[in-house]
């Protein structure tokens, strides 16, 4: 098996599943229980806590455990609801889902305004000259999903905050965190989402950095834990497997940038031998991620081909066909391109055999579907 | 080790963690995905939902997975929300913290009313009675976490709809499912909550049985995962995980029920031998459950002395403690009895060998604390 769709989803590491496992069998108390057994859960999961806010260069108590990404985009943005009806809120037209239906929800009641990212890369200042007084949060996406494209958060944060120093700031972090460094001081980030799925932890484990000092309503509420930003017994065996996942991929965060970046490289480099094809992730995207657009051919399509000889990629996010054709022709490429997205990522533990795996299968695939599409041949 | 905190949370089983782990190091592809190696997954997670469903005597279809069993009382409570301002909500001072904290919120802006349970049992015509037109959603706890006395659900159920039959009826299920069984049907349940971790599956997993129908607002919204009643990748290790340890509770609760009423029988008649020691749970109660209060001790120093031999039991749930008085007051229990409730709580793979250690133990402590503290001696 060729795995390429390491950005929907990845294997859990080993190390994890074994960290796991002596949680799920040996230290299976609830870390809400007062005595010693319970408590060596409850360590555990702070040690999780304490490696993820090392990574991100923040006080580990800044760090929240939830149940997914999702919840964390959620928390974040529907968590921050006031009563003033002044209250305006910000984001993008490349957010994830769950970024785009919170914010949904919020316009049923609030002013929201919608940045549009031309070519799925987005132009701080215009985030910066929808700031007012009455911003009261602004959410971007670190590294986008379906292209791969690093949004220079940085100059957005400082922008936004010199603009208003009271309007919060929510970066989705979900693609980057563990992948591509990004300094939440600096960039004035208020709130950072993680996930562990993504980094070969398990599904089903998110997180939230929220700066110290601020608060937000939580989507799930009870008993309290994780200072009553998501209730529930904690999943304790997630939390630690999220955090082992965290520690392999923050300690070779670098040397996985460069083998991945040798990778997609190497990938652009053999595609762009098949005539017609061009790349849609832009010069600043992220090395896990390779979004292309083949002219003539359908993504299914090609994505079925693969799948028979048991190669895995996506044709970008699933719900998002439109948009996919919206991205070529702002990229001023002809009719022909829209149908024709696919999404490869890789990660760190791949080598250059599935580059050859890989075009070995989608080369001729093209070129039969191009024949069968009745378009170019060749 | 001897674990009689099995109410908190339990240990999960190894056919639990077998599942598991292939499905975090086989079947990990996301289950969004449209190729077959992800729909591996996808379809190895329908099987749990089969398997719940099936132990409820429902629709797989009505069966919905969340995060915890928070969750899934938070959606059937807050979810139901409506525009409508005449709405009113009813639920007992009995509840689990997740029910009450989401009245809580509800309470800012509708009419609730709180049913009291004199001596921990709810008279179901105090319910029937306080449902009227505007009533939309009764929520009773199935099996009480703290005294484990089961509420007569289904006399509760018929009554609510036979007053207002568009009233919803919730019940929290979470120490009921696949322990105590109870007929949805029947007793006219349109939602129930249950939770994996207390049937010896993993910690991060709940569902919610929601008939057929209905609708809900989400508590967290994006990628449209459950149909959309629970956004964000799901927790397929989880989920299967759940769906292991549902079968074997299912297929064993007759057995399982028989063996620990045994257990909890024998722990009974043991205590009593010791003077000044009540019994709580009401005589209608889930074996697996028991509450003791012993006069002139804290529970919490009782806790210690049997943690220090490797014993482990609750003094109930953690954030109770006026409750509990309370609870002795109701009984008519003299002064002394408030402070020193326990609750033990078993599970179907323990043997007499539990009570036998548990009292070699508990005896000389009882004597000891009830030394220092100066009330009853012997």
């Amino acid at each position: 098996m060729i795995y390429l769709d390491n950005a929907a989803t990845t294997k859990v590491k080993d190390e994890v599943v074994d960290a796991m496992v002596e949680m799920l069998t040996k230290y299976y108390g609830n870390p809400s229980s007062v005595y010693d057994f319970a408590m060596e859960s409850k360590k555990r999961m702070e040690e999780a806590r304490k490696i993820i806010g090392r990574g991100l260069n923040v006080d580990p108590e800044e760090i929240y455990f939830t149940s997914c990404g999702s919840e964390s985009n959620n928390l974040a943005i529907l968590g921050s609801i006031t009563g003033n009806q002044r209250d305006e809120y910000l984001f993008t037209d490349m957010e994830h889902s769950s970024v785009k239906k919170a914010y949904e929800i919020l316009g049923k009641d609030k002013k929201i305004q919608i940045i549009h990212g031309d070519e799925g890369v987005l132009d701080p200042s215009k985030v910066i000259d929808g700031v007012n007084e009455n911003t009261r949060l602004v959410s971007v996406m670190h590294v986008n999903n379906e292209l791969g494209n690093i949004q220079d958060i940085e100059t957005i944060g400082r922008g936004i905050k010199g603009k208003n120093p009271k309007t919060l700031f929510h970066v989705d972090g979900i693609q980057g965190f563990g992948k591509i460094f990004l300094d939440i001081e600096r960039a004035k980030v208020d709130f950072y989402t993680m996930s562990a799925h993504k980094i070969h932890g398990p599904k089903g484990v998110g997180a939230l950095y929220m700066r110290k000092g601020l608060e937000l309503n939580p989507r799930i509420v009870g008993g309290g834990q994780e200072k009553a930003m998501s209730s529930g017994t904690e999943n304790t065996a997630g939390i630690v497997g999220f955090g082992v996942a965290a520690k392999k991929a923050l300690e070779n965060r670098e040397e996985n940038y460069k083998k991945v970046q040798y990778l997609k490289d190497e990938m652009i480099k053999a595609l762009m031998e098949i005539p017609h094809i061009h790349i849609l992730s832009h010069k600043n995207s992220s090395p896990y991620i390779l979004s292309v657009a083949i002219k003539d051919i359908k993504g299914e399509v090609l994505l079925h081909y693969l799948e028979d000889q048991k190669i895995y990629i996506s044709t970008g996010s699933a719900c998002h066909k439109g948009r996919k054709s919206e991205i070529t022709k702002a990229l001023g490429l002809e009719d022909g391109y829209g149908e024709g997205v696919i999404r490869i990522s890789f990660h760190g533990g791949q080598d250059i055999s599935v580059v050859h795996e890989f075009m070995k299968v989608a080369k001729p695939s093209i070129e039969e579907i191009r024949q069968i599409m009745g378009g170019i041949h060749g």
